[in-house]
């Protein structure tokens, strides 16, 4: 069988983890939390299971659970959705992505991604028969040049896909950027993408969704997951937020990709949402915390940090330490180093050279001491 | 925004559901149980989210599910397979179905699918920029005619889609019927995709899995579930297992459509596959028994009932009591009888205009009696 998509190997993620088990490193990779999801929530679960919700959920998500993400859209953003129409719960942000491509991009046409981007993306493109034209962010703010972007599109745009708060590079845009990407969309047939994972997890200033900028939200699916926000990355409980239209056509192919998602979790997050609506205030102050302490850890070490805006990833430059490319020296740190990072040319059409790679805070003191006494010894 | 997906609706299995909570329907229509899974598999999935399981598994699927399915394959089929290699864990058969499809099949490619069709495959085939082409079942043995497959056969086809037990009419393949389709598929490149989620609701004899045959499990993806054969349909976890090079193509899809499938319910059904392994060989004693209840209930009434091999849908004529169309008996039969079903058309290209409407079985005794006393009243 020749392979339909030659570019892709095995995840850097799956790859750096179970390199971490191997070589028992600290994982410091693939991003993921080591705290627990609220007990209510895990508790509210449980009942779910014991009150007989083990069958099929509706494929657009319990009513309930759609109910709470406008509640918290309106809120928080100030923009009305309806749950019936506009809102979809899927099996993690990572297939709601996809389902948004899948359901806008054809064949021959152009998806504009930012790079670094997150390496789903690229593969879901190429499925469609289309193409991704990547645009570099400018480093070291990792920002986007909106010239670049404007110079970018042709008639085979079909698409435009931003994440803010950005992985790796926790950079977050700003309302200016929205305005700047509004201008370019006008009377264009494109589609804004945007994945906003990190929504809840911005230091300075509130979070600039999509979905603050009417215009912009009239024409973007706007995908965001529970994972990152409640400590659960392994639940795999997602949704987008679609005008009408937009959302007909997602859920069209969200309902022959998954059907529905893991029932008892929307029933308990729709139930913890509903008696804890704010729990995500207190996240930016829990990782800023979390944050300041790993910075301070690696201040003694020949680790340059990069700021950090959003997201629970920091970008340290290693160039005092080692001239090789990041990939390299992400295999080495691993081995020799006794840490798992991710490199950052995986997630690059053309790798910049850079000596960046990503470390990830979301972490307990005890694995952040443990990992940054390896990484103040390199 | 133009579809990519013209001839899709709303699935025919959520418009059912919907109308018969909004009809006060006795809901027989979309396929789920109404008993519950094991509670020990309930405290296990409990234990594991109190356990601290609650990031990303890994995204094949945890170590443990992998080596149970594994052992199962080996055991019930004689089939070994690498844990490691050949098995994938996902969310859900439909994740598994779309996965292998959008892994294998090209723009410009066919796929040969046998109708009545389950209505997922159609759309994964499309979204490809491939073409399904349909052969009828042969009606009311719903076996195939593989002369039919042999004519159909051109260039372009890639794969053929089975599926037994059947969903909707519960037919089997046969022994034979497997030779058949190597002897078609021998020395082409026609990958095999075998849905086999009722492998373990067979009623008189063995269930022929693909995975039984050498030549076939060779170049097959075989797709099954764990929500038919736990009662829990709405935990979607289901995998498929394919040879190597297969899997690796599949895995590729995969880790970009969901990355992983909900953590601490692979935990718990490796738990409990291990500690009981053959749970599973219960199943068709208690749906044998589910089966004969509702036919002997539906004795009295006016509908002709078909034979069920497997499964757990019961086809019925009904052409003695109207001689519309099944989608408007359907319709009438929500709203004016209070009963959901499930018509045939939507699963065809071509409806062949039999009378035929699908009850699935897996109801409690109370269900069963409400359905049927309405049924024999019409
Ligand atoms: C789906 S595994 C990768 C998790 C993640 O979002 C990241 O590490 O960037
Ligand atoms: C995914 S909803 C449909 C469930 C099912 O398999 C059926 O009713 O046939």
């Amino acid at each position: 069988i020749e392979t339909k998509l030659p570019k892709v190997g095995t995840t850097i993620f799956s790859v750096m983890s179970h390199l971490a088990v191997q070589h028992k490193a600290v994982n410091l990779g693939q991003g993921f939390p080591d705290f627990e999801p609220p007990q209510a929530l895990r508790d509210a679960l449980t009942r779910a299971m014991n009150n007989g919700l083990n069958q099929y959920a509706p494929g657009i998500g319990t009513a309930a659970l759609r109910e709470q993400i406008a509640l918290k859209t309106e809120r928080l953003y100030g923009h009305k959705v309806s749950p019936d129409s506009d809102i979809t719960v899927t099996s993690g942000a990572t297939e709601a992505l996809f389902a948004a491509i899948a359901a806008v991009v054809r064949a021959g046409e152009e998806v504009i991604v930012f790079d670094p981007a997150y390496d789903s993306y690229e593969p879901a493109i190429e499925l469609q028969g289309a193409r991704a034209v990547h645009i570099p962010l400018t480093v070291p703010s990792f920002s986007i040049d909106w010239q670049r972007v404007r110079d970018a599109i042709t008639p085979r745009t079909r698409m435009i896909l931003i994440n803010s708060p950005h992985n790796p590079s926790g950079a977050v845009l700003s309302a200016q950027d929205l305005d700047e990407l509004a201008d370019i969309v006008r009377d264009t047939p494109i589609v804004v993408l945007s994945d906003e994972v990190y929504e809840h997890i911005v230091y300075d200033g509130a979070h600039e969704s999509v979905l603050r900028h009417p215009e912009l939200a009239a024409r973007s699916i706007v995908v965001s997951s529970f994972g990152k926000t409640y400590h659960c990355t392994g639940w795999k409980v997602g949704y987008a937020v679609a005008p009408t239209k937009l959302s007909a056509e997602f859920r069209k192919v969200h309902q022959y990709l998954t059907f529905c998602t893991f029932h008892p979790a929307q029933v308990a997050f729709a139930e913890f949402l509903a008696s804890t609506p704010e729990h995500y205030l207190e996240l930016p102050a829990f990782y800023q915390a979390k944050r300041d302490r790993f910075r301070n850890l690696l201040a003694p070490s020949r680790l340059k940090l990069l700021d950090v805006p959003g997201g629970y990833f920091q970008l340290v430059d290693y160039s005092a330490i080692h001239d090789q490319d990041d990939v390299s020296f992400c295999e080495w740190l691993v081995k020799e180093g006794g840490v798992a990072a991710i490199p950052l040319t995986p997630f690059y059409e053309k790798a910049p050279g850079t000596h960046l790679v990503r470390l990830c805070f979301a972490k307990s003191d005890a694995t952040m001491e443990a990992a940054a006494e390896r990484l103040c010894k390199l």
